[in-house]
């Protein structure tokens, strides 16, 4: 795996800041668990309220996580006063994510002053085993001279 | 556009229930405002809670939309008795999903035995004013022999 | 579908001289049919070189003439000077490219000054049948300042 | 890397005779350099019939082998007497695929008995630099009871 040098020594802050403010992580229950230049981890605990039909963890919240830890892989590495905006993502739903906890694990594969390309991979957690569940790969686009509000 | 000939003539009743079993439907607050033999609509009303960093409809909660819209649009064609997975997607977000609803248009472009191609479309009403903002392409899966628990 | 404004008044002869220096398009034998705002269409005539294992069109072929269809489509609503390249795309293969002729249509969704959001469907013509047999949705970046070379 | 067992202790030569009736490989000039359980390496050398515009290898080119590394990847998983099909794939094309030589590599992600999930980086090597242009997701079906035709 590559190693990135941040362009903001402060990235950190200002991705957990970034995260904190989206509305649609709280009503999720999804947590921030680890963010590095280039990498991020969320986790989503398993809660009735995530599931699709059969008791499963909905694929839109899978992709919404794995989404997220793509951006975040990506934004970590954006200078400071700039914003984040997906352009789009691929999702593949290779297994029912089924389990207490679902785990999203985004890296940069491609950095880049206005597109980055970044990867996610999604594993559920059940009963202590983790199973590869989901792979996401996704375009995202840096807005210069724009800082996400405070 | 295509008109589809349904396989199981109670299929309204089926998507029906299968939508309302799903916990993240009721968790974003999502409605299903109409299906019809190859097509679904789905309204997401807009709540603080839906949001990304910068106060609009997170991507997630659109793809999820999206992908549900897609999904109900290809389940409407399946015969009874079977059940549907979402193989993949891929959306692009093409404007921010801002304003008061976000509706999503989920029809089939190629059904299938196993396989089904859908597409959906995302608009978001502002001030009543429609705007497109996301544009998603689908693979699903139909299960033979494993209806949706009831 | 929406009707489009072109921002070059010559965007045919720049489109047509742009494909015209495509090495890939004279090896496959694909003609550019149809150029209009926001529009193309291609044509691949059959030959046993455009074959996978089975003697249908590869699908790479496929994906190669509707990437160029929606690459096109976009690149007639950009402005002169300037080049445009493809960011990613996604495609489905709905069913076997077989028989005499395909047709590559693309078509603009989105234009934007950095990035456009296209479409193409591609069918096959057999023994004078059309059938859909592809659709891809893409991503295109403008480059500023940087004409395609003459 | 995961390691895969596979299903056909023929894979090898399954997989080189499917390949070598792909008429596209040959017009393309493309080399199966590599075949391995899960595992898929093509070559691409250079040819100005192989570009686009600017002079770089085309973006159809470059989807073309890479889906079928994939492809193939997944192909030496399968067992004997099936075929298999590209459902869809997405490509990001992350820089200009500029040099002497293409090279694809496919693996698989999740082996299937229907469906199969793979990924293919693509780099070109120019004055013997290696530099990743490309990444792709791919979903394949696995058709039983049709051998390919010999």
């Amino acid at each position: 795996m590559t190693r990135f040098e941040p362009a903001d020594p402060d990235f950190e802050a200002r991705c957990r800041d970034s995260f904190s403010r989206q509305g649609a992580m709280a009503l999720l229950g999804a947590v921030l668990a680890r963010i590095e230049p280039g990498l991020c981890e969320i986790h989503l605990p398993y809660k009735p309220e995530l599931t699709q039909q059969h008791g499963f963890y909905h694929a839109g919240m899978v992709a919404t996580v794995a989404d997220n830890a793509a951006g975040y892989a990506g934004y970590s590495l954006m200078p400071a006063g700039t914003s984040v905006l997906t352009v789009e993502f691929k999702i593949n739903l290779m297994a029912p994510a089924k389990g207490e906890l679902v785990i999203a694990r985004g890296q940069v594969i491609k950095p880049g002053r206005t597109l980055t390309i970044a990867q996610a991979t999604v594993t559920a957690v059940n009963e202590g085993h983790e199973t590869e569940c989901a792979l996401l790969q996704q375009t995202l686009i840096c807005i210069h001279g724009r800082e996400d509000p405070g």
